[in-house]
């Protein structure tokens, strides 16, 4: 496989060929983990899982298992956040808990986390235990980083201030730690050595900052068409996100109470709001501060890499998957 | 540790000492975690764990970790049990999801299964993956029971009978192979075979179900003051039990009919549809039968550990334990 095309049409067919074409039983709680998973997505973890191993060995067939292992605890965590958030779509179909009910999403969620780690256990004993403690380590955090959003989300901005920093550890915690230990266990499946899979979860980590970074700043700067939701979503929901953090600490005192105002305005039309919320991004200067930022964390994510001893001509496909990401949908 | 006593205050004194104890972040999520394992019950998977390891060796530190593994697991699914329940009270006092919400319990139980597997992983590497594939298997096979028990309790017996081997199946998988496991994962901790490490799973397995199915009789015809919930509670809520499988499978047409009736009737008053179904009970000979069955379970269980080697003496403290199961609330 040479190219992230290839990669990803690896994942998908493996994944039909593996879960999806089973007969499990009982039907109730193993259709809805077959309709979640068969509905693609970009395969992002998985294919992480693969590329990173192949950077330090031909045969990536270790790495297969433990790469659907990531990829199906990706889908848990959706399955599972989609009830707490109320989600009622999810890659434009209907989320599992409203096409069936809430218990049927919480048990099948249940399952899949269960079946993510004997994904992740059908490892060689040698490395199971690196793998698993990279695993389980990342999972706990994801779901402390769900915490710690949600614990954002029922901030009140107006008595109390959420820090860059606060908001980096949540995004940190819900979603970069699981791109870098996609790659970290694909670097050890691999044969890697401890300091280049630690190179390649720091890389992951990084990357997955300025990856969600970016999404905040496309939702509201990005293009309709490109972006594959509608543009100004998180500010209509008040969603606290990195260009609002940082359009706060930047901006006058009266602009913020002004933008505070806005965002917890329920009567204002949408358009005026959006338009107004984003005048005062542009005047706070957030939005070059985001941009900033983005670049800065895809520097610092190559800086790890640079310094690991790996055959540059391997790295074309982690490279065009880390530029599909940046350059996604501009 | 010599008594039941002692090992079920070894496990409440380590759990004390390490997870109540620690200042886990975020509160919002771990706290519920820490309310619910504050809160007793009877550690009866923990202490097996224990106990099956000390049939084998007099160390038993490696099964420590995993002993609270199991029980954190457990204690897990009760948590997510409840919700789908839509049950208020456990063990005397508010669920999590009526004393936070229900997305609290569903995180905090996501965060309680991840901290059970790595516990669960916290084993000498030669172990690790007999003691993991062990476990997994048995925390999906939970999560089947438990949709096996949501189907069962949504099957309208006017027009579907359950067989005997449905039920028992489902009980097997909702709380009978996490008994067996428990074992298992203490006697590998000891350094059993695999054919005693066997044994005691199946011994496990086959106590679990007797102690379900004596919990269906109880329900009926126990004590209340020794069953610490009220008579008759499964009749006024429907609940498809051994009992009740038996009773129909038993009764004359007419009888099956009336117990059916009876069942759905949600106009009669408590008092005389728990009278009248324990009447046609009696009648049909489901009382000796499950009664029978029971017995026959204990009797099967202790086969399959009469055909293996340990040392007598050793035994006492297990067989105090399902003892103490058999015994109970009578």
């Amino acid at each position: 496989m040479n190219t992230l095309k290839e990669y990803i049409e690896f994942v998908n067919e493996t994944i039909d060929n593996s879960i999806l074409k089973k007969d499990l039983q009982p039907a109730e709680l193993y259709d809805p983990v077959k309709y979640i998973l068969s509905n693609g997505g970009k395969r992002i973890r998985a294919v992480m899982t693969l590329i990173a191993s192949r950077l330090f060995s031909d045969d990536i067939s270790i790495a297969i298992s433990p790469a659907l292992g990531n990829e199906v605890f990706h889908n848990f965590t959706l399955l599972h956040d989609d009830i707490m958030d109320k989600a009622n779509i999810r890659r434009g179909i209907p989320t599992v808990h409203i096409k069936w009910d809430e218990n049927t999403a919480i048990l099948s969620g249940d399952a899949m986390m269960i079946m993510a780690n004997k994904l992740i256990t059908d490892v060689p004993k040698s490395i199971l235990y690196d793998v698993l403690s990279t695993f389980n380590q990342t999972a706990l955090e994801v779901c402390e980083g769900q915490q710690y959003d949600m614990n954002l989300e029922n901030t009140n901005l107006e008595n109390t201030a959420i820090t860059e920093d606060e908001y980096l550890n949540m995004i940190r915690l819900k979603t970069s730690v699981l791109i870098g230990s996609s790659l970290k266990i694909g670097a050890i499946c691999g044969g890697a050595s401890e300091k280049q899979a630690n190179a390649l979860y720091n890389y992951g980590v990084n990357i997955g900052l300025a990856f969600q970074i970016q999404d905040d700043l496309l939702d509201s700067f990005g293009q309709e068409a490109d972006f594959g939701k509608r543009i100004g979503g998180d500010i209509i929901e008040g969603k606290k996100t990195y260009l609002l953090i940082k359009a706060l600490e930047k901006s006058s005192m009266e602009d913020k109470q002004t933008l505070i105002r806005l965002l917890n305005n329920k009567t204002i039309d949408d358009v005026t709001k959006i338009s107004e919320v984003k005048a005062l991004y542009h005047k706070s200067g957030a939005i070059e501060a985001t941009q900033q930022k983005i670049d800065a964390l895809f520097s610092k994510a190559n800086a790890y890499i640079a310094d690991i001893t790996i055959t540059q001509s391997r790295l074309t496909v982690l490279k065009e998957l880390e530029i599909s990401l940046q350059k996604r949908n501009k």
